[in-house]
């Protein structure tokens, strides 16, 4: 098996060498190989995902992905800024479904901004398709407005678009996954304006229809699936939708757990080969001090060893040691609080390594 | 001064109702003229903004509007659902400036979902663009894709798009609106990934250097506005978007104080015509019995006096009158904790008619 390492930026590379230390000592063999990617790339090769580490990502089993992006970068024409190094592997691998559990530890329920009895036990899989949507849709651009409320006038444009395959192959993915679950999924949609959305909830509701009678199928509209987060987050279980409501859901999500920093993703592609990253971003503040919480990307190896890799029993080890660490007391900086051990990046990955 | 009354579908007649009665003892001097929207027009004249009800809100100085939707009409082409009469009042009377004020009363921040040293005193305005984005966009509609993942396959899309004027204009009223408040604007965009928020940013960021340097301007994404909403809600001050995220956020935000009931919205032209609505929907599970909230419809109505009717001791009057009767206890089902006095709908609009 072989897994390429892709710490990216910020707190990325620190982040990542714990979980490859975890990695390491794991009973299982696997080559790994390491590369840039994002503003680290575009430092040493003049962009943000070179060929040499897409070629890499392509050629391996699995990709361990820390974070990419930095202030710094704001600047640069968007072609050449970290984020399109993510972008481009989603769409090169064809990564289109993005798991994002939101999970609220019982050791951190204290954390979240909502009432311990509204989060308590919180257990949401977000699943968001990832290669299609107004992210990728062509045509794009700037150009002077022919029509509109101001013709003649400078806009700029995006398209949003979904063909019933890509809408059909996240279904199955989505109720395939309640299937393990609790037999519940939500489909978030925005089926009363967009015909996009019309589309997505004509075509979910066929495949369920059709394939997953036996699941419970509830759709929800966007804007009342971001208040019912807020006011009942208990009440999901599977939420499923598109590339661009996914994204602000599954961040909304991850919050109400008030511990980001725990919290791993996976991007599969049809034949679960994927690509492992934290939900968290890359913190430039905090990068290089060695304080950043490296359990999320822990937990994104645990993922990649269910996923891809198959050994659901050394996924299980990794997530018990977690736990094991966090029942122990030991915290980094963001999940600290009174009466708890605050630790480092390398004490905290040493620590999960000990509990293994 | 002429206004219309649109009461609608579900609870909006009578949530409505009590703020006509409310309108009536104020020593002002309204002619008031009633029609039918969404659902209720669509029975009577088989469209649910009929040609009478938009000529009635064009004339008008300003309207008061209930809620509009019911399930029943799921299954109808979507050019005849209850919510296309909203979107066709938006538009056709050019209302791009949407004020969704997300305030937390002391009386019930108790109702909130978030801990309550988080959100006692919360108090947001959120600017949602209305009459443009990819609400609005063409071209849209469905088609076989010939490019994309999937050439030759069945497509749906839709176009977000945004002109310099359109754009510039929203940028004026929040930067006008933050200098009544604290001075502090957020610009929510997805300048990483969308060409038409890109172009957002850049616009206002130069209205903001041309005419607005005073007022503290910060650029935030939407996922990352989805979460810092959830963490820190309070950060806030006025938060500014698009129509799509708008939706999303002001939902979001409404949500976070946990009595939507008392969330008034205002939609107003670039004359400071308007039309008032509660930030909630028709409920029809609960409609016609009587226990439904009027207090969002009658802070609506506090908007049309502050903004469109100029009468801001009116306004005052109207908000202290709610506030008197919060503090009095007494409080509809949707609001009401052990220790305050249920009341009905009728009964709610007879005591703030009394605290005034
Ligand atoms: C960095 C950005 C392009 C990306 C996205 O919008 O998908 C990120 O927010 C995410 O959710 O992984
Ligand atoms: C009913 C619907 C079309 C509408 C919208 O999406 O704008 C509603 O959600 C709102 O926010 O007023």
């Amino acid at each position: 098996m072989k897994i390429a390492i892709l710490p990216g930026d910020g707190i990325g590379t620190e982040i990542v060498a714990e979980a490859v230390k975890v990695m390491q000592v794991l009973d299982l063999r696997f080559e790994t190989e390491t590369a840039l990617v994002g503003g680290a790339a575009y430092e040493a090769h003049g962009h943000p995902l070179p060929e040499s580490t897409l070629q890499l990502a392509k050629d391996a089993d699995a990709i361990l992905f820390g974070a990419v992006g930095d202030w710094k970068y704001d600047k640069l024409e968007r072609a050449l800024r970290p984020e399109q190094a993510i972008l481009g592997l989603r769409k090169h691998l064809g990564l289109f479904a993005n798991f994002r559990p939101a999970l609220c530890y019982p050791q951190l329920t204290h954390a979240s901004s909502l009432k311990p009895e509204l989060v308590a036990g919180l257990d949401i899989l977000i699943i968001r398709e990832l290669t299609g949507d107004i992210y990728f849709g062509q045509p794009r651009g700037r150009r002077t407005a022919v029509d509109g409320q101001f013709p003649g006038a400078e806009e700029a444009f995006d398209t949003m678009r979904y063909s019933r395959p890509e809408i059909e192959r996240i279904a199955h993915v989505a109720f395939q996954a309640a299937r393990k679950r609790s037999n519940k999924v939500t489909s978030v949609d925005k089926a009363n304006v967009l015909e996009t959305f019309q589309f997505w909830k004509d075509v979910v509701t066929e495949v369920h229809a059709a394939h997953y009678p036996d699941v419970e199928l509830q759709h929800m509209y966007v804007d009342n699936a971001a208040m019912q987060l807020v006011k009942a987050p208990k009440a999901f279980d599977v939420v499923f939708t598109g590339n661009m409501f996914g994204d602000i859901l599954s961040d909304e999500a991850a919050m109400l757990t008030g511990s980001i920093g725990m919290l791993p993703s996976a991007s599969l592609d049809k034949n679960n080969k994927g690509l492992y990253e934290p939900s968290h971003g890359s913190a430039p503040d905090i990068a290089g001090k060695g304080v950043a919480n490296p359990l999320a990307t822990i937990l994104s190896l645990a993922m990649m060893l269910r996923y891809t890799l198959q050994q659901p029993a050394a996924a299980e080890r990794v997530e018990a040691a977690v736990q094991a660490v966090l029942s122990a007391g030991l915290r980094t900086g963001d999940i600290w609080s009174e009466g708890t051990t605050k630790v480092g990046t390398q004490a905290m990955g040493d620590a999960v390594i000990a509990a293994l």
